[in-house]
């Protein structure tokens, strides 16, 4: 099932995709993909929905995050054995963790700001997993227990509010629209090899950043493991994975996001996101 | 007004404190203390009450965390200018932020449970302040119209999870009871002057921790708009702001917590946290 959110911000409803791709209005089922209707056995029990009984979204409606209630946020640095070369650091010996704040999250093709007195703007292209049950000290072997499903995470970043304002990642990856999520959620079944899925980010329509999730250190079924030994996740909570090699930071010459600029970010399998990136506006 | 959660852990009610101490049962009025529930002018309506003609909480009703519905929980890093010294590091130019998970959080006087695989707990007693209104961009000056109130809380820290398992201090900040906040949220007219309040933290009864908030580097509406320049907060998010001298890992030779050990926490005007340290349980 490829599983959405439409409408407008904060004013969203669950849908669901038809065999024509059409948005069908789930909001008459469950009322949010929030909490416990994101447990993989909840879940499962909307597959047995017959779609073309279901209303029509709009034509046209925004498409928001495909998931509500995120409460923890967390991402993982340099999971890519090839970004990790490009940046000239090491292999890490065990995942990194850092926080974006859940403040950032917005929909696929949401326009991206720039925060007030900022001028680093930059892209990152990843694979993400939504949590679907309460998850603490899990093992990996476990997962299909814990995650609700996929889809694509752009963890937009500000260059110099991460690196140079005195410690810690979290400032400069927390800005509103920081966080454009989906298009779908694409529940497990859909997506049999996480491990070999094509991913891609053009600016402009060039294409800046080419990878596969082949190249991640630490699979996904490892980071649910290894994140919940450090914390608990809760329903709705988002982990994503890290960027493969292409980010504007790490190529010569650097490379930062101007207003105007359009990022498309595709994931074999997860569908496209696309967004303009606008000023900073009060 | 000092407002309280009581009950089950995941089932308190919202309370407050009546003339006498006792915890009056404010679930007929608002459903919880959390989202609009804590802008200031909602609770600038709880000041009329009359509070003898409201239920008494059970005798002896748990304290749960005084508020609900938290996404982001920030903590400000080398906050006081004793403690940075201590730690043998500069005084920071500028706030430094760092995350606990959401699901850290729990009542002030809960156990505080050891995560799996850890030996080095420790303590932290602070002040944190909690967002009453969606915080944007915030000018210090206009703190009041933001901050729903104060309360202690222990940034209970596992310092090998924190500063040698590759980067980022979240993953020792995060545990599930590493975040005891309460035992009241302390509205702000019965706090006037944040900046000189005795704080002090005893581990079975030895004073370990013990200072004020004068020596704060960054005061609270400072960390409020520093804090938004680079997030967007919403009601309910906790900003803990750092802790004075006095933590097990500065110590010489270092300590840490043990199983049975009691913390009591005091912040003068917001009462006293007390937790019981407990071993690892699946």
């Amino acid at each position: 099932m490829k599983l959405v959110r439409f409408g407008a911000p904060g004013a969203e409803k669950p849908g669901i995709l038809d065999n024509e791709g059409a948005v069908r209005d789930l909001s008459g089922i469950i009322p949010d993909l929030s909490g416990e209707h994101l447990a993989p056995a909840a879940l499962a029990r909307l597959r047995g929905l017959d779609l073309a009984s279901l209303p029509k979204a709009p034509e046209g409606a925004r498409l928001g995050p495909p998931v509500a209630g995120t409460h923890n946020f967390v991402a993982i640095g340099l999971n890519y054995a090839d970004h990790a070369k490009e940046t000239g650091q090491e292999i890490p010996a065990e995942p990194i963790l850092f926080n974006k704040a859940s403040t950032s999250i917005c929909g696929p093709n949401d326009d991206v700001m720039y925060p007030r007195n900022s001028r680093h703007l930059d892209w990152e292209c990843e694979i993400a997993f939504v949590i679907g049950a309460r998850a603490r000290y899990v093992e990996a072997k476990d997962w299909a227990n814990y995650i609700a499903g996929y889809c694509i995470c752009n963890d937009v970043s500000e260059r110099v509010f991460q690196s140079k304002r005195a410690g810690q990642w979290v400032k400069g990856k927390s800005a509103e629209t920081f966080g454009p999520i989906g298009p779908w959620l694409v529940t497990p079944d859909e997506v049999p090899d996480t491990d070999n899925l094509a991913m891609s980010l053009d600016v402009n329509g060039v294409r800046k950043q080419s990878g596969s999730t082949s190249t991640m250190i630490f699979k996904i079924p490892e980071l649910l493991a290894y994140v919940t030994q450090f914390m608990v996740l809760e329903p709705g909570d988002i982990i994503t994975t890290g960027t493969p090699p292409g980010v504007g930071t790490a190529r010569n010459p650097k490379e930062f996001l101007k207003a105007g600029d359009v990022m498309e970010l595709k994931i074999e399998g997860l569908g496209t996101q696309r967004q303009k990136v606008v000023e900073f506006k009060l």
